[in-house]
């Protein structure tokens, strides 16, 4: 596959994740009003089954990366070249726009809006670095060790859990931070706070990504 | 097996997973009548549950389409014969109506109703859209990779999902979408809205068959 | 493994699946008093995870019948023989007993009640019939497939979608049903009704085993 | 590997599930004040998604033993060196209180105080002993078969489902129990009763761990 179909593959995965992450989130809270614990079970199974069906479908074309903190810490590591990481991080910031844009227009919603959930505090931004690692240590590890076909599956249960055990939902990917912005709904995060959560991601990212630059020269 | 028999099974198929969407929308209606979202919560995991479980049984004998929308895109793909494919039509609709009458019989209530929930508006349209797109293109991304194995629990969790992030529930199988119109139910789907939904349904599967045989006609 | 370990397996894993099936409905009654549909999810789960844990735990030496309805057809099928069919019965039902009244005590109640909970109606039987018709087909199809290693995911998920697509939440179990007797709580069954389910469970058991054998004298 | 780092895995093993039992528990409280049942659920899922993670990453390393009763009975049953399993229990037990903390700071609480949930009653105690036969009873039967790859999963579904069909909750882990005091939130266990939940669930390990020795020597 062409480096310009894998961008594609990437742009088209990134949107169908926010399709499913904000969609859900917009239903959950339609229809689970009383109960944020229920509605955030109802947005994160969805999420969860979303991130195993398109890992899944993307794997064998694109790596299915659908995340800047997977991207940036392949490039760092060594495994893959500066010009496709680039294509790639374009290609996840607008397909993530582009699906909040598809959910909002499903739910007969503005299609962009500025969200106001507020997302404060350094305890959240912890919590984004506990998130990414766990996100990092589990596609690194897997791949690492020749298990990609446990990737879709063990991503989707992770996520799904871990918007209950950490404190920021666990948003762990830039991609996804920034296109949340932009529905002003259940799973809608203020942009004055993304900075914060991306900066946390990426610091996650470019950690792992030394880290692995540093395995392999040990190794050669 | 003979294509007869073949029939027979889409037929046993499509009435199995009426039996689960319109009972698990009846039992679940009652049982949590408080809250919307948990009730399509139940009623999700229960039809994921038993597509997972009917792929799982037919996908070696008919194929597991229990969906007039992959058949139609297999017909046009030039994957079956038009006679074959017209009898799948024919057992898809007419087993979806009797599952509908197997669940209302279960549940005690009049073996057969017009539904009264209306669903229209252009938005759930276009959720149907999305929401088709997505399962055919689980279908026949797995199954050009050799990956059948994969099918049931794909589609499974993705519709149990789609439950919640599209607007419109994700129906995304015209068999289901009439045989939903009998029974006044949770599930229910008021018959004048059905037109919509099974244009937006055949409108990507005609996409999706046509997408099919290009590519075919590219490769030979 | 000896005939008389394997009935004490047999024993053992009916003795399990009824502390899960009693003793979650005991929490999922204190913890959720006020929806019912949420009780049952939880109590639901946590058969479905039984089933999937004692199904594989016991497949290579028992062949995990745990389930008379299983043993009656395999029997009539002539895949085992009389004594040892009689031999897993007795261990199913005295194992059944064994595991309510565990159940019981793990939640400081009485040790041995009988319930009350009223379950009556020709379409509660039609639903076991409905239930007991999944249950074994799943079972006997991916036997003679030879996958055996699908059957303990496909008969947990099965039986917690079911509590839910059908009326009677599928006990499809005569142990379990007998054993579910003496706990008066979520999950009981008035005595009364018993005679019923169990006929219903066995007569689809008794016909599934005579297809079974038909089929074995058509292909010697 | 060396064994200085297999213990070091170890401890951020059983940190990471601290961090998920903990942390789930703290935001299932607060987002589901109304359920106790449904709180419970949300707290099970994000655990059994823990251990399914965990140990899927650890299995090759360190045996993703995670847990004192299972290094308690692999000593005794025979399986590892005295020097060996007490690194892991130090490893496990000091990871657990870590990962404590973690979820105390994540969620913005003082980052160590002592549990007020009382649990006490025989009746806990026994239910301690029925989940830790079960969880020994799973782990060494797909050890002992091979089956190591089928571990990960059937443990996460097993401790999530018992989190309901046992009267304690199934903590079921000396470490876990420890750490769970040092949290006072709805995983907490006031101090008063851990020493009858650790008892219970050593008292299942030792007798594992002689009945594999047992078995051990028949063998040889």
């Amino acid at each position: 596959m062409s480096p310009f179909r894998r961008s594609l593959g990437e742009a088209a995965g990134t949107a169908a994740l926010l399709v499913a992450v904000v969609g859900s989130g917009i239903a959950a809270e339609q229809l689970s009003p009383t109960d944020t614990g229920l509605a955030l079970l109802e947005n994160a199974a969805a999420t969860g089954v979303a991130l195993f069906v398109i890992i899944l479908l993307l794997l064998p074309s694109t790596g299915a990366h659908i995340n800047p903190a997977v991207t940036v810490a392949s490039w760092l590591g060594g495994r893959m070249r500066a010009d496709e990481a680039l294509a790639y991080l374009v290609a996840q910031f607008s397909g993530g726009v582009v699906g909040t844009i598809v959910a909002n227009l499903m739910f007969d919603l503005p299609w962009m809006e500025l969200a106001t959930t507020a997302r404060s505090g350094s305890h959240l931004v912890f919590a984004e670095v506990v998130a990414t690692v766990g996100l990092l240590a589990i596609v690194f590890v897997l791949a690492d060790r020749g298990q990609l076909d446990r990737i879709p599956m063990t991503v989707g249960v992770y996520i799904a859990g871990a918007y209950f055990f950490t404190s920021s939902t666990s948003f762990a990917n830039p991609a996804v931070t920034v296109a949340r912005m932009f529905s002003d709904t259940f799973s809608g995060i203020d942009p004055s706070d993304v900075a914060w959560f991306v900066a946390a991601q990426l610091a996650v990212a470019v950690a792992f990504g030394l880290g692995l630059r540093r395995r392999r020269s040990v190794r050669d």
